[in-house]
């Protein structure tokens, strides 16, 4: 059975899916492309030969579309996938599920009352094989607890529309995610720390920041996000765990000793770096739509990054001093 | 349109393309899979809803079937080769391409009256990211010529069943085929030494063994076969350039420091190792054949490394010290 | 000319002072040892046919003594210091210079009365290499200005009567001095944060901690702390910088590669890892005090280092969270 | 006691020697310098009070001499090492021990009519710590036996003066014999092949060479020495176990990311190198002396690497395919 795919938002993470989906996966096919850019959305879908549509309603009432892709910008994310929801169709949403508590509270109770879970977060370093690696080798519980995470989230440059709150709900997200699923409970604190700024950067942005944060537990997680860096695009993870230090080691190819010295390259964009954990995450999800199951990550998932970003970004407007409270609603038991 | 694939050869390699070609690859599928054991064949293709033949003609002969996959051993290659290329058939066929000279002289002979290329010889490195990006570096002339290579083909162990001359046409073929591939030129004189043996080892076989070569323009090649290393599976390679050396990468995905050091794991298989580059080639091969066009390694390739590894063996016969010379027909302008 | 050093405490520490000034180091003699032990005093001094005294008065007073050594415990540092500089003898402090921002200010009186600085603090890392490359990196000025510095100072294990105090007092205290030099600024705030603790640990200590600070120019620093490590004693820094990341090496001596990885043996002591270091600075020490005149840092930064000390206990007492005010006098004309 | 060594040859072997023992080392003077150049000796001498000689004789006849360090060019070393055992006085001297067979057999029978071991050869790298971590690994017996070894030895540019024969006798020569010492055994048979040259060499030179070595055992030694590298001065050495590959570490101290790659600096240098090497066997030449023993490589050690020598010129010489013989006399009791 091949999975018929409607994706609504033809921006480059819409297309970018669309080629995987095509080129790289299998058992699946876009079949409509939605976007509210209605040429877009055409020139998206025509080469592969998929409808085209202006608004996600047609797209998510079309009886040919058994599954839905959600690419568009996080804050229009929440209507059309509780629309989704209730047209009993599973979703992949990109990060973030919503851009506020309430919109993911939404999204939950429409899910429960659907009775099934149908929506599936794009936190896709959950399926990068580094992490994976690292995360067996906590559960091995072969090197004790976990202690602390140090986090580096750094890019080459950043847009001069990106904003100093992108830093937090659009960059640290995914390390909110992916250390509140590497070890697997909660995030309950927060503060944002504020270096010295980088001069090439936009005189609007606060950059680098540093982001501290700890579990339930008491383990210490921190994350420096630095996107001017200029030279890379470096996403590095050290676990520290009772008697072992795990980190994510360079993925290098090739190593050349010349007269700069003995190196490998660096990766230079998040699409090098994470295109194989992309790969993986479309293909599990179109795997498990097939067999009418859930995969990855949940709409909790997505609620519990949003309301860590929300007490982030309370914590860096004061200033960031200040160690703030994430706020969470009971866990229903229907994502236990 | 999907390319409808025969499979001949029902052993571990052909399954494992099996699986491939259903689990992660687009655009392809086995339609059908020949073994001279029948029940193989069959227990092969349920699976996957494919048709089972006890004989490769028919296979061959099956109209469903546009293009063929041959996974059987080295020796038996030849005739299921050439009826594929009288059928017009595209084939990918597993390394070696054929055992002896003359019968890749009769495959080329073959295709050239079939007046086309059709023959993909299964050299996956060529498809390998890493070997690509060296080749890339070479191919850039920002470091100067190439002088000399240093290869190590380390396998954790081999079955009692693996000879001497195994280490030479079942093993160091691959860097034959590869360093072609890399400096773009053929090799014309070939020697084996023999160090120290392993007690690790059975008795019989000669192990480690260390090849050295030389291309045309004076390359050195150099390429250590130890197939009972214990420790790991670990292709090196350093390409030794006027100005730079570049090798392969550690590709490694997490780094633990703990009481035993600071380390990574090692990779312990072909398997973990290529997997990505067994992908890549396939898929290309599947994308040439919807396309009708030749990707990959020619033929001419086949039989050059098999030449190479003539006078290698020629070599470790008497002893390993004679420098042997390569012995290669003119190459047809066909392959040119 | 020979330089004729007493040596005031002999213990551990003195004693591989005077094992490393007779047998690995020029233009140097041990020929006093005092100790309030005054057994330990003549053990350590025998060997070497040097003078033993029950009393640093003794030593302070002996004629032949041309300069002191002083490796006593710190908080009776500051009485011994304050003789010999009223002596004019040039005195080696080991860390720390004293226990209270008192005594460092009573030091500096003395001495500032003496007209001439005499005082060199042992903080023995501004002599190692490595770090020697990072400031050379910095002070280049081809990579910006300083954002950030990450820093591990982790130790397999402690004693049962190192305190929770001395995590900071005797632990981080290498790196506060460390970072003021190769930042060239002093710290102005500092913090220190609670991750979960180890259970390697006796309970009464909180281990591992982080020290948070920054410096006048707003520079964030790091400090894990983390002192029952198991597996090493292992000394990182990163440099973050705005266009590179400078980090400390791994020092590796050999590389194995076997059953447990690909792996260089981490380092298990101090020792092992700034016995270079401390060479070279008691061979500077000795060379400056030849030819009358000061290396090395001075009481300022024995005062300063002292200050934050008391500012990052401050901070832990209060539970760790606020961030705490550096308190410094005005820097005396005499240290500019 | 203080050593008080003469040393012939001020050049700038000698001086580095010089400012070594008065600047870095313990226990040793230089008390005399003799030169055929006398103004070369006495400008070296002179900064360190030293006498000035224009002859080897009246330096060896001065019994303010208490032993001899050799820096002159190795064509010379016999008479002056053989007047020294003849005046009984230790002698350090520079590799080569002599550059004949027949004068290093002369040296040996001199010393065993003295009845003494006095002299020790400046083979540097047996004092290398990362060279004896090695040697260790292999003598734990852990990793079974020694069954290859890869060296490099790579430098960035050699003057025109170099030539072909200089690769073997000046460069060669150091791994000869550290591969003596690390696998405590004599090479048997010894080959040079010829790769492809470099552009960036003087016309006159085969650059680079690969010299294959068997030692008696059957360990398979090959050295790349590739002398015009542009980018670094580079010593590489994998001993292949047969259950570990151990190689020496990169020695890096920092570690640099940037626009240029994730890379360390390379060493660009003989000296920067191997000056801890070079410092550590002074010491304990200087130490040995004191206490009147013997320490280090012997005349033995120094008259098998040019036997060596002596084997891969005369194979090089022979186009360089074939195996020869190293000739080598009975070893003498004495050397046992």
């Amino acid at each position: 059975m091949t999975v018929r795919i409607g994706l609504i938002g033809a921006g480059g993470m819409g297309r970018a899916h669309l080629a995987r989906i095509h080129d790289d996966l299998s058992a699946g096919e876009i079949v409509a492309v939605a976007d509210i850019n209605f040429d877009a959305a055409k020139s998206a879908a025509e080469p592969y030969g998929a409808k085209a549509y202006a608004t996600s309603d047609e797209l998510l009432g079309d009886p040919d579309v058994d599954a839905v892709l959600i690419a568009t910008f996080g804050k229009v994310h929440a209507p059309d996938v509780i629309k989704a929801i209730e047209a009993g169709k599973y979703v992949l949403c990109e990060k973030p599920l919503a851009t506020t508590a309430e919109d993911c509270i939404a999204i939950m109770e429409a899910e429960q009352r659907a009775g099934k879970r149908l929506v599936t977060v794009g936190f896709m370093r959950r399926f990068d094989a580094a992490y994976n690696e690292m995360k067996a080798a906590l559960d091995s519980g072969e090197h004790g607890q976990a202690l602390m995470v140090h986090n580096r989230h750094r890019n080459p440059s950043v847009p001069e529309n990106y904003t100093s709150r992108m830093a937090i709900d659009d960059t640290a997200i995914h390390e909110f995610d992916t250390m509140r699923w590497l070890l697997g409970e909660e995030i309950v604190k927060v503060r944002v720390d504020r270096p010295k700024s980088t001069t090439h950067r936009f005189d609007h942005l606060i950059d680098p920041i540093v982001v501290v944060a700890y579990t339930e537990s008491g383990v210490r997680i921190d994350d420096e996000v630095n996107v001017n860096l200029q030279w890379a695009y470096s996403i590095e993870c050290e676990l520290v765990l009772e008697t072992a230090a795990v980190r994510l080691g360079d993925q290098e190819r090739i190593h050349i000793r010349d007269s700069h010295g003995n190196r490998n390259a660096m990766c230079q964009s998040h699409i090098d770096r994470f295109q194989a954990a992309f790969n993986r995450e479309v293909q599990e999800w179109i795997n498990a739509v097939a067999e009418d199951r859930h995969t990855g990550s949940t709409s909790w998932d997505g609620y519990a990054a949003t309301c860590v970003v929300d007490a982030a970004v309370k914590s860096h407007e004061d200033g960031g001093s200040p160690l703030v409270d994430v706020e969470l609603i009971d866990k229903p038991a229907f994502y236990a």
